[in-house]
């Protein structure tokens, strides 16, 4: 990781998805090596690339993630309605898994949102609204054990009515989360597909986690080219992903090199990959956010990630150029979100230390959002 | 129990099962008798034996066990990645009982484990997800009630669906727990005696308490002879298990010999027998737990303890012989369980008194480990 390894990269326009890492990163070297020698700038390194070089080094690397937060962070205003802080869409909860959808879909509400919807299966639908009366929950989705036994033909009608009543939200949405606790069902994912293409259409941002990704790395179509997608993988996702459409392997050391050929081959997503450090790029620009968090790897807390970069990013697309940064909303709601999160996780940690479970950090993310733009 | 008889016992190598308690303790009472009478220690008896009884007397038979939680439980470090602070499986959670597996589940949750799941019936599974969103609950077991009618073969087909579906997940786990409101119906115990053979198979230990202990005492080969197995009985459930293997009666006085015995016959299995003092024996080497716990005997707290073993166990696991004690880690995981429930036990009734229940109890879990063991 960056942190690990020291600022070791450049950025250069990427050429060669294969080789431009190592490139990038001896040219840059051969660069620190000239302005080391002249005991300043050269002449013979353009001011651009300085400017880059400068950029990549020390703190400005690393994302201003308390400013991002508070210059993107929606004022409350008794004149505002309900809706206008933000209504955000979870697609996810099956039979299996019904705690991720619940973090993401809460974790939206607890840092401002107005509403938050989720939309899973019908297994699923009533254990998530137990957790909280707070969701609105659409028992809409559909698994292959539940369908085994019907025709073609009305397992297509089913997806057409299950698109139907997704498409009825579509417009309202700020952003859709796709992935937590969505399962690999193959029906059920061709059916998100569906529902991804319908909000590309309606470009409506998507943030993509868990077995969202799981379907993305496999369809890459889904999101390529539309940069109003934010892919948030782990590790091995991030691994997946990396093979899939780079054909190579993951390199700790020209991590953020890597990051950026990747988005940029995605056709300009933003991806968050998320580690020690969290590293954001859009395939333009990179950014780490290195707060400290805690040490703590409980379940969920990508969760509270996706649901979080939801809102932070719908907030900084209705700012839209207000922001003095002129980053991409998106590289600015993956910044909000990784540091809300990492100082939630902090302020829970130093509280319940090991016990430490994610629904600690949830309840932690009003306090570390207060903390950094107060409310008034 | 060892608290309330004094020290009365030696360990020797133990031979013949039934006659060697009676054996041992007799020769062991004419050594204090000769100790006693020669005002010291005697030299016809031999140093060996000596260094026995002395390890059995006063605090060397009681375990170490705040440095054994110490030396075992998992350091947090930011590098680490989800999962590898632990992945805990519990199976059990049928129609009639819910509660229980939701204990153990959350207990290895709020010791430190990452992930917790549980295997459990369709009818359970909607309950146990709604107590918490933090477990993964995957409704897959199958009571004799909802298959019949159904023929042989399409039950023996259920069976592999079920099995194939825990084989999915069974090489992530560190540890599973088997009985914990797991019911005693025949079709359900038939599958979970499979999923125990497929467990032993991939070198994944085993828990087991409850209604599990019904199972293995009348199948004691699914685990006899597999070290990574441990039994946590109760005294019913323990007099049951020795009549069943031992053929003989439980007799107090001579407790940890007929436990070392016993954790011999079924092949060197660990077993933690429960009582006012705990009792840890793998056949070879046998220790107590007695730090006071709390004289409320609500019910749940057998299952924090088997959801604290599999994690403590999993850490000792992963420690190796990195530990200094070189006891077996089941050993260590059961030590270490065994005292955790009883500080959080003690600390719950400090403030509940009579109206301590096991939520409470579960609520201490993290303070307790952190009184012993900070996080950092």
């Amino acid at each position: 990781m960056l942190i690990r390894y020291g600022v070791s990269t450049g950025f250069t326009s990427l050429g060669s998805v294969k080789n431009c890492m190592l490139a990038s990163s001896a040219v840059f070297r051969r660069q620190q090596f000239l302005i080391r020698s002249l005991g300043g700038y050269s002449d013979h390194i353009d001011s651009r690339r300085m400017q880059d070089i400068r950029s990549m080094s020390g703190t400005t690397f690393e994302a201003d993630a308390e400013n991002v937060m508070r210059e993107i962070t929606s004022v409350l205003d008794p004149s505002k309605h309900k809706g206008q802080a933000g209504k955000i869409a979870v697609i996810g909860g099956c039979r299996e898994y019904t705690g991720a959808p619940y973090f993401a879909a809460i974790s939206a509400l607890k840092i401002g949102a107005d509403l938050s919807h989720v939309f899973c299966t019908k297994d699923a639908a009533p254990v998530i609204k137990s957790y909280s009366p707070e969701l609105i929950v659409h028992p809409i989705l559909e698994e292959s054990y539940n369908i085994s036994g019907l025709e073609d033909e009305e397992r297509r009608c089913i997806s057409s009515k299950i698109l139907a009543e997704v498409d009825k939200w579509m417009e309202r949405f700020d952003c859709l989360v796709v992935g937590p606790g969505l399962g690999r069902d193959p029906y059920l994912l061709e059916c998100v597909s569906e529902i991804m293409k319908h909000a590309r259409q309606s470009n409506v941002p998507i943030v993509i986690d868990g077995d969202g990704l799981f379907l993305v790395t496999n369809s890459i179509a889904l999101v390529s080219g539309y940069p109003l997608a934010v892919l948030t993988p782990n590790v091995n996702e991030y691994k997946r992903l990396v093979q899939k459409v780079l054909n190579c392997e993951v390199n700790d050391r020209d991590a953020p090199e890597l990051l950026q050929s990747l988005a940029k081959q995605i056709g300009g997503v933003t991806i968050l990959q998320k580690g020690k450090s969290d590293l954001i790029s859009d395939g333009e620009i990179a950014k780490s956010v290195s707060i400290y968090g805690s040490p703590r790897r409980c379940g969920g807390q990508g969760d509270i990630l996706s649901g979080s970069v939801a809102v932070f990013l719908s907030w900084a697309r209705a700012k839209g150029k207000a922001t003095t940064s002129q980053m991409n909303p998106t590289v600015l709601g993956c910044i909000a979100g990784s540091a809300l999160l990492r100082k939630a996780a902090s302020l829970a940690f130093k509280d319940k230390k090991r016990s430490t479970l994610t629904t600690d950090i949830i309840e932690c993310l009003g306090r570390s959002l207060e903390d950094i733009c107060p409310a008034c």
